[in-house]
């Protein structure tokens, strides 16, 4: 039987010694320079895409697609982002779709389906592992992720303090029971109780960004049996002593999103670009280590 | 020069003493029994939507396609999407594209330009002309919506205060400058206030569910700029007096929305579905415009 999404997720932290979730966000007017010079974008992303997974497959523990980049070259991004994400399965990683949504009851799971790859036409090889989820309309609205999540033995990652510099604006508001960050992570802490793996940690995870070390280090302890999805690390100014306290004492518990500081390692660095892309991953990798308890 | 959207949507309200909107919800295991004898599925989805779309045009103002059940039929069901937009910009509808996006940055940018259909291969007569977001992640996460949406003359909704049962979790938590959802309502006046057509309403509306008509009726008072977009209406439980509250004295700013009373009446009325969901509309219309001042 396939074993639930944390229990996939820290096997494989365990086993390449790793915590870096490498972010796809494929700009057309980033593509590399051996990429650019075509009147195909669609099929130009997915070689970049595809290039990346290649090149970062050992040092990464799982990649997140970020959807609205495929969305963007319409009508034909979405088929291309089920290609990249079967693609990157097939390296071995573990694959966190970042799309974000939220709304009622049957939308709720038509989007649910959409984002599972339970469409008629997709490739069950192609399904991601997890899927990031918005709670602003409620705990009704987060349901029937849950089910189908359970359903293909996926996650999810609720946003619960988000990693921009707005993030405060509704997050941080005082209420009577706490922030509202606080609320949010003491709902997922609910479903996560229910829904834990044979390594302690759940299938339902919180997306806390390395931005705010604080707030980070008072969720992981708020939130004991939930993977932490950490993004800001990178380009959005964090480094690995920001996201120690994402992990436990093991070590376990978090993976790190970078997406521009591998994706575009190649335009800091003099640099083939999946050679780039390696070189990034590997050095994330140890940075991260190197800091752990 | 185009219209501001409020314009737009104003003037079509007035044109057709109408404030109803349709909401598109094709789901596959509902198609009329005429159209689910298929084995193209999106195909026959594209039919019931523009068949229902011809029904309704003389009694709804707009349309609201719902993002998620055309998502649910990938690959080939954003093409759909855009199909059934054109289609109903060519019958003189308004088209709110129900998204509720929401991210960062260029990722919010890039969520922005893809709901506007502002990629390579669409046509501009297939844009929406508004799109709802999500504000969970913070005001810097809305400004890039705004900012694709003043380009293309185009209108936000944002969620306020939802429809669903739920929506209280987070949205009605009370905190140091009251409720969540009108600290929401605080951030969509400011926006609101500088993006004003001749009409006098906003280009930035806001999202308030007719299941809660007190605040229903504060958030009209509080955001007298911003057109309301209301769900809710007739399967969720509220009937025209629950929402008489979000228009003001001339009977403008708001438009209600029906997705399964309309779209599905068939299935209430031994009927032909087109003719069926035209009279739900024009029963809609009536009822709506006999509770204004």
């Amino acid at each position: 039987m396939k074993q639930q999404f944390p229990d996939r997720l820290m096997q494989a932290v365990k086993a390449k010694d790793s915590r870096v979730c490498a972010g796809l966000d494929p700009r057309p007017e980033l593509l590399p320079p051996d990429l650019s010079n075509t009147s195909d974008v669609v099929e130009a992303t997915v070689r970049f895409c595809c290039g990346i997974i290649e090149a970062i497959a050992p040092y990464a523990v799982c990649v997140k697609p970020q959807a609205a980049f495929f969305e963007a070259l319409a009508p034909d991004g979405l088929a291309a982002m089920w290609r990249v994400i079967e693609y990157a399965k097939q390296h071995g990683l573990l694959v966190i779709l970042d799309a974000k949504r939220g709304d009622i009851s049957s939308t709720a799971q038509a989007y649910a389906r959409a984002c599972f790859g339970l469409h008629n036409q997709a490739s069950p090889a192609a399904a991601p592992d997890a899927v990031t989820v918005n709670p602003y309309m409620g705990a009704d609205t987060i349901e029937p992720f849950l089910d189908v999540a359970d359903s293909v033995q996926g996650g999810l990652f609720v946003l619960v303090k988000t990693s921009n510099p707005g993030s405060g604006d509704l997050q941080d508001l005082k209420t009577d029971c706490g922030h509202v960050y606080e609320k949010v992570s003491d709902m997922v802490c609910g479903w996560a109780d229910q829904r834990t793996g044979e390594c302690g940690y759940s299938s339902v995870g919180a997306v806390v960004g390395a931005t705010y070390p604080e707030q980070l280090a008072e969720l992981r302890c708020r939130m004991p049996r939930s993977i932490l999805l950490v993004p800001g690390y990178g380009a959005q100014g964090s480094g690995a002593r920001d996201v120690a306290a994402a992990f436990d004492a093991d070590g376990l518990g978090a993976v790190v999103n970078s997406s521009r500081g591998i994706m575009y390692a190649y335009r800091q660095a003099d640099q083939n670009w999946r050679q780039a892309a390696a070189r990034a991953a590997g050095t994330m990798r140890e940075d991260l280590n190197s800091v752990l308890h």
